[in-house]
């Protein structure tokens, strides 16, 4: 199997991510935040890129089957059911409900890749179901969000831990510079996710924020079997 | 001393370049190259981005004392005395001469951090002496080049080690993902240097273009004590 992985979402060339699977992954907190959302039995999520077409697309009278859920600058947006934080996507909140889901990141990775030939989502939480689901591909790319365009180097383990995952399958001479470096996060601190993650740019910020419980949430590695794929333009198990 | 390190050029805000000193790190082979030729006795070198106006700046009766030098996709250019490889800027060849330098990614780094305080160029042979030059600043900027708008992970490893050698004077807090990423690079493979670049996909490129000698050259750390600093547009000691 080869591997592209990219950095940030503006490294990746258009190009790489048609006609190939996509792996997106954004740890904090959009990707963890819809695996746990399907975990817990949402029917759907659909990624929208702003507020207000998010607004649009869930009527008052529908409340009891759809959500609008999503953040801006880490924080809750007024009006809507649901922030951004995936503890809050319980069961008995989202089962069997549509979601209209809007954040910075996640969603403008999801629409970049939507010529992939699947879209997985991914994140620490479902990372060794994402590594099952790929086998028998034979080229994948892993499109690590980032922030704002810089590196998250909580997306980076992710994508490292991914490549572990796979093992054997990976062609290691299909590895890049970005993928290699991504491997050393994964061998140096992959058993010490929370630790990592609590001391990355964007985890900090979410600490600062008040949402610790949230970047403790995200850290948890493997511990779902949730693999999220975009369908449609939305978001199935 | 605060540190914004960069990870690649096109992800250097264009404000931070401006007012604070800025490290420019190209290891492969532009900051080597242009280290090795001030510790040889080069007067000054001129950056110059493309490669018809380096040609025309040296006439040919001038060439006792100026000399063309730079590559394109890693390969000498016609018609120019000196290609892009360290090792061939030995002091019977520029000791007293201006040395005019076109490279593919390191001049145009120079160029960006135009509005700087102070230009320090960086390579892994001089990394120690410019950590030593660095002492007394309050706030530094770490450009790593990058090849071609990706990460080059020789140039993070030369910022980790940059870091490594400025030790305690460092403001941790002020270290982003990009920085804490290089110094895991160079706390992982500061010791084994030459193995990295080598595994590197700009040095395994190298290597397969058959210039392995540079890459070994490239590779030795805090070998030269020489300081590059751009002085009016021009690199001097």
């Amino acid at each position: 199997m080869n591997i592209r992985l990219y950095p940030t979402l503006e490294q990746a060339e258009k190009d790489a991510l048609q006609n190939a699977p996509v792996v997106v992954i954004d740890v904090l907190r959009a990707s963890s935040t819809i695996v746990a959302a399907i975990e817990s039995g949402a029917e759907r999520i659909i990624p929208i890129a702003d507020v207000e077409t998010a607004s649009r697309l869930v009527r008052p009278l529908e409340r009891d089957r759809k959500l609008l859920a999503g953040e801006r600058k880490c924080c809750p947006v007024p009006g809507f059911d649901l922030c951004n934080s995936p503890g809050e996507f319980t069961p008995d909140r989202v089962r069997g409900k549509t979601i209209v889901f809007t954040t910075t990141n996640g969603t403008r990775a999801i629409a970049a890749a939507a010529k992939a030939s699947r879209t997985i989502i991914c994140a620490l939480t479902n990372v060794r179901a994402v590594s099952s689901a790929l086998a028998g591909e034979s080229d994948v790319v892993v499109l690590c969000c980032g922030t704002e365009g810089n590196i998250a180097a909580e997306d980076l383990l992710c994508g490292g831990l991914l490549l572990e995952s796979l093992g054997g399958l990976v062609a290691p001479d299909s590895l890049g510079d970005a993928a290699r470096i991504a491997r050393i996060m994964a061998d140096t601190f992959g058993d010490h996710a929370e630790a990592f993650v609590r001391s990355s740019d964007h985890g900090r910020r979410l600490i600062a924020l008040g949402f610790e419980k949230d970047v403790v949430f995200c850290s948890r590695v493997g511990v779902s079997s949730s693999v999220p794929v975009v369908r449609g333009g939305a978001i199935v198990a």
